[in-house]
Parts: C-alpha cells; structure tokens; sequence
C-alpha cells in the first residue's frame, strides 16, 4: 500500500509525549479522539516481537478520559452501559460497551470507579463525551461532565513488572489485573492501572500532572535499559492474535453487544436501567443475526484499509472481514469478521479476494490464542 | 516539519473517492469525522492559485450529515443552535453554532432544512450525532437520528460556475448563495447547494447513490479539462486568507460563539428555546473576555501542529495563534489567533516565537481580505 503523509494541525492535537515519539523514531500515527495516536515505529513485526518479550512506553494520551462527578453520576454512568455496575467497586476498572436507544454500540471504553461520585471512562475513539451531556441535560441529571487533562502513558510487555517495581517499589507489583491505585514518583502522585491494550502485561498510567510526567517517561527509559526498554504503540498484530476488539475497526455503530460476543457484559436479568435494554432482551430472545468470528486465511500478506467481503466456498457473501494481519505465529494471515449466524462457525470454509487473487481460508472461534 | 505516514484502517473510513483520489495524485491525508480527508495533491500554493484561477472537484465525504427527522426535529435542531431558526425555510442552508449547556461550542455546521420535519447537519469535525441523540433520549423527542450514506463532493472555483452549468444546465445558475435544490445527471438526483469551503464560489454535491456519484465525478474531470479542472481539497491557505474557521482548529469545545465573533448567529432575543441561552446572555452583558482575531506576521515559512503563544511588545502572553500559513496575497505569514480581549483590537503590535526565532506582527481585523 502506497505511502500517503498525515496532515498535522491543531485540531489533530499532540500529546504531551509527541515531541517525545518523534525524536525517538515514530514513523506513522493514526488519530484517536481528535488527538495523534503513533501506529508504528518502523516494522511492526519487529515491534510485535519486542513487545512480546521485552517492555514498552507508549503514548496512547488519545485514549481521553471522560470524566463524570456528581449526585446522579452513577446513574448516568449505568444508563450508558448494559454492564450492571451496581456491585462496582472504587479502585477497579470495568469493561463498558456503552450503547444507544437501540442496543448500537458507540464506543467500548474502560471504565474506572474513582468514588460513589466520581467516574473516569477512558474511552475508544468517538465522543462518548457529547453523548453523555445530551443524556444529562435530557434528563436534568446533577453531573459534571468534563474531559480531564490526562494523557495515559502505557507501559507494556512482560518486563514492565520488573521495570515498573523499581521504580514504584514492590506495592505495585500487588496491584490485581483491572485494578488501580495511586503511586508516588518524584513528589507527584499518579493514578496507575494493571491495564493495556495487550495481552502481554502491563500498566497504564494517568499522567494528570504533564510536566512530571514527562519526567517519568524520560525515567522510564533510564531505567529500563537494562530490559531493553522501546518506545512503541498498540501493535495490530498483537492485538488481533490476541483478539482485543478495536472500535470502529472491529465493531461500529451499526453493531450491538451480542453479535460482538460481549455477552457477558450483558446483563439483562437484574432491575438496572440502562438505554436499549428491551432492545437487547428481543435480540437475545429472537438471537443474533451475525457474529464476530476469527478467519485464518493461507495468505501470507494483507493490508486493510476498509471491509472485505467473505465468501462461502459457493462464492456467496457470507460477511465482512474488518480487521487483518499477518501472523507470525500463525504463518499465515488472520482476521476480524462479521459473519452471517449461519456460516459464524468454527472450520467453515471461507474464501477471499485480495488484490484480485482469490485465498481459501477457515472461521475460528476468538481469540486465536 | 518532518512527514509521517498516516496508517490507514477501517476505523478512519475511505470514501467513495478514495480510490479515484489516490490515482489523481493525493500526498497528504487528514482525519474528519473518522474518515479520510485529503488534505494536499503536492504543493498546498500551487493547489491555491489553481483554486483561485479555476476549478477543482474535491472529495467532502468527511463532512458527514446528520438527519433527523420526526414530529420533534425542528424543536431538537433549535436546541442544538443558538441562531434562530423559526423563519427558516425549506432549500435553504444555515450556518449554527452548535452549543451546548455551558454555551460551549460542540460544532459549527451547515443546517439543511429539507422539509419541516427533515434536516440535515452537515458537521465539522466532531460527533453530534452523539449529541443530538443524548438530548434527543433524555428528552424522549419523537425524532429519528441516523448518519445517512451520504458522501459530498465539492466543485470548488471560479469556473465552477460554468462546468456546472455545462452538466446541469442553465437552471443550475439560478441557485442562490446557501440555496439548494434537486438535479438530474444521468437518471440519478442529487440535492446540490451554492455553498462550499472557499470562497472562489462553487458547489456542493450531497451525493447519495454511490455508484452514480461515482460517474459523475468522472464526468465532472471529463467535461472540466477546457476549464483546467483539478482535484483538490480545502486549501489552508485559501481557507485562513478567507477567514472560514475550522471546528478544532480556530475554536473548540472551550470557546463560546461570542468571542469567535459569531454574533450574529446568536440570537437572544426572541423566545426561541436553546440550550446555554442564559449563559449567553450573560456573558454578551459583562462582555467577552477573549476574541479571536487575525494576525499578519513579519515571516516567510510557518508550519503550524498546536497553539503557539501571542506575545505583546513587552513579552507578556497575550494569547494563543491557532491556525496560520504563509499568504502569498500578503507575502507573509497570517495567522488566526485567540486573543485576550484588552489586545484584541487592530494593529496591536505582537511578537511571536516560530522555531526559536522571534518575529514582531500585528493584530488585525477579520477577514483579511
């Protein structure tokens, strides 16, 4: 795929990092929330294996916190997700699809609990923010609602234990995975998760204070040469061995929560009030239509940069594949797909046009590995 | 500034034109309501005297509508909207700051009034859907919101008068400034309005079936060589020269439309009902306590990615420049900045720092031309 440059401008903002990325070798950015989002640091393969062994720091500012406080918080907060939220607990964050009238998913953020009256929703990339303030001003709920001036740096990989716990000392390495607490490095206090978007390990750290953060990345480095520390981004690659669904990639607003296999995070059987709960009771009764399943293709390239239709091995269009690589420890190409219910399981046969060859290739269920 | 390449995927969506674009010479692309937009086919001054001598056609798809419809959409529309839109009528377009509680601005788009219970929003760069159906859910309104497939293309340019008139025919030329109405090309209608982000004059193309918008684009660069059409897209330097604002870049969530000098959008005195109105009265009877502002700078080259600080001739910050190019009409470099309101006034004298040199400058009225 041809090369085509981003067009910087303040309304794709920096993050405090940029500066940072760039002298450190970021080759290409996406945006994410109105905001740069580095997506390689020369080859992702290279990066991918690094991840999988060593540590990194990553810039993802661009996952914006949408930040909630107020009497009527929790209420808004538990309108927006079919997650029931009642049993939640203050120091530990939950996955959240948050969805619309009609059970449609408009983002699928991480939700932490600050207090009673305080939410942070670190969110995927769409302005879950303008969708909140429609609710609360509707409704007339006692909320704020702000987006926060925090910028996450990730670090990740499974040497982060090793380099987080010398800089954070041993308390760190207690924190239980989605869990969050607060940690001091050089007089500033930050709010550090057991969290990322990886499966290889790691944290996120909320870095509200900018100036000091910057330190702490810088630190960061310092002290993680002796694990080969790198800068680095979330990796397509592995992020789709390990299925970790991408908004908009994956799943879009034209999608709900049971075709996307969340059903666990549906929880329609308690008395909790949230948008498009009669919806999703008729699509649970009457079952899903299409599903999101894995495709493993004998190809040993793909670069996608829209839907690609998937065939039987009739050649009818049995659904769409949204998200691909190459997999190294697959050796062949892997995918993301919506699949008609019919054909949405494991071993069905596919076949699939890219650049105008034809490749045969099989449904599996998620994740991969 | 150096290039990064922008990594495509699903999420950031191609459009109908993608294809046809990169053929045609695209090099830089931004985001806009999680689509492509081209920003640059070569050099940005070269794009500019083209635009401002002849014709280009442009992929907008970016530029998403929102509909509604329904019992209640003029009543939701004007919620959103502190310019007053009971007189308005059908065919006609309306530029409104959307607004939000607070009198924050969420958006600054084209209204399309398509009938009294249909509209369409044709946004900036943020997701009003969002909005709109928050509002529209906490208020229980009888409306339907959707993001139609809608996907613009614009013909940009002095000759763009005479191209149209030459596929559409004379009645074409009859249509007024922000008036639209239906066209026929090849047994497919298209709602086409006298609008466009430039002001050399021109179209916009609201193309609904892709396949035909697909013809007529080709059409378009076939019948346009004798006016030496080019594709193109909106050019920061036409755009800044013109003064036409841009959503995130010159304004953003934390400004309200009066100190973005949309006064006459705002319409307090009738017994419309939108949201942030007595905010707005407020603030208009103590007065703005910032104002955004041309600046014309003692400098040749400038490549702007986030707010630069506005000095006074003593040094203090006086604000912040938020867009600014090279104008070749002025042969310097002009910016458009927000400005604290005591400085905000013609010919206050201001230095600016660009890449560690300090240039002197003056405030000025806009538009600059």
């Amino acid at each position: 795929m041809k090369n085509y440059s981003i067009a910087k401008s303040r309304r794709i903002r920096s993050t405090p990092y940029t500066s940072r990325i760039e002298k450190q070798g970021v080759t290409a950015y996406t945006t994410y929330n109105h905001m740069l989002l580095p997506a390689a640091f020369g080859s992702l393969e290279d990066s991918y294996h690094h991840l999988k062994e060593h540590v990194q720091v990553w810039d993802v500012a661009g996952e914006r916190q949408v930040e909630i406080t107020g009497k009527d918080s929790a209420k808004l907060m538990q309108l927006m997700t079919c997650r029931d939220l009642s049993e939640s607990k203050v120091g530990r964050c939950y996955y959240c699809p948050i969805i619309d009238d009609q059970a449609c998913i408009i983002n699928d953020p991480i939700v932490l609990k600050l207090s009673e009256e305080k939410w942070w929703i670190s969110i995927a990339d769409s302005d879950v923010i303008l969708f909140a303030k429609g609710l609360a001003i509707g409704h007339k709920f006692d909320v704020k609602i702000i987006e926060p001036n925090v910028n996450i740096m990730a670090v990740q990989g499974p040497k982060s234990f090793k380099l987080m716990e010398k800089i954070f000392g041993e308390k760190i390495t207690k924190l239980k995975f989605f869990g969050f607490d607060y940690f001091d490095f050089n007089g500033a206090k930050y709010l550090i998760a057991q969290s990322g978007w990886s499966k290889q390990g790691g944290y996120e750290i909320y870095v509200e204070n900018t100036n000091s953060g910057l330190e702490l990345y810088d630190y960061l480095f310092e002290k993680g040469k002796n694990f080969n520390v790198k800068p680095g981004c979330p990796n397509l690659i592995e992020r789709i061995e390990s299925a970790l669904l991408s908004y908009g990639n994956d799943m879009d607003s034209n999608d709900n929560p049971l075709e996307c296999g969340f059903d666990k995070f549906v929880n329609l059987d308690s008395d909790i009030i949230f948008l498009g709960k009669e919806k999703l009771k008729k699509i649970k009764s009457e079952g899903v239509k299409r599903k999101l399943m894995g495709i493993k293709i004998e190809a040993k390239a793909i670069s996608l940069s829209s839907s690609l239709d998937v065939k039987n091995e009739k050649g009818t269009k049995i659904g769409e594949l949204r998200s691909a690589c190459y997999s190294p420890h697959f050796g062949k190409v892997i995918g993301i797909a919506m699949l008609d219910k019919l054909f949405a399981r494991d071993s069905q046969p596919i076949e699939i046009d890219i650049n105008n060859s034809t490749f045969n290739g099989k449904v599996c269920d998620l994740p991969f590995i």
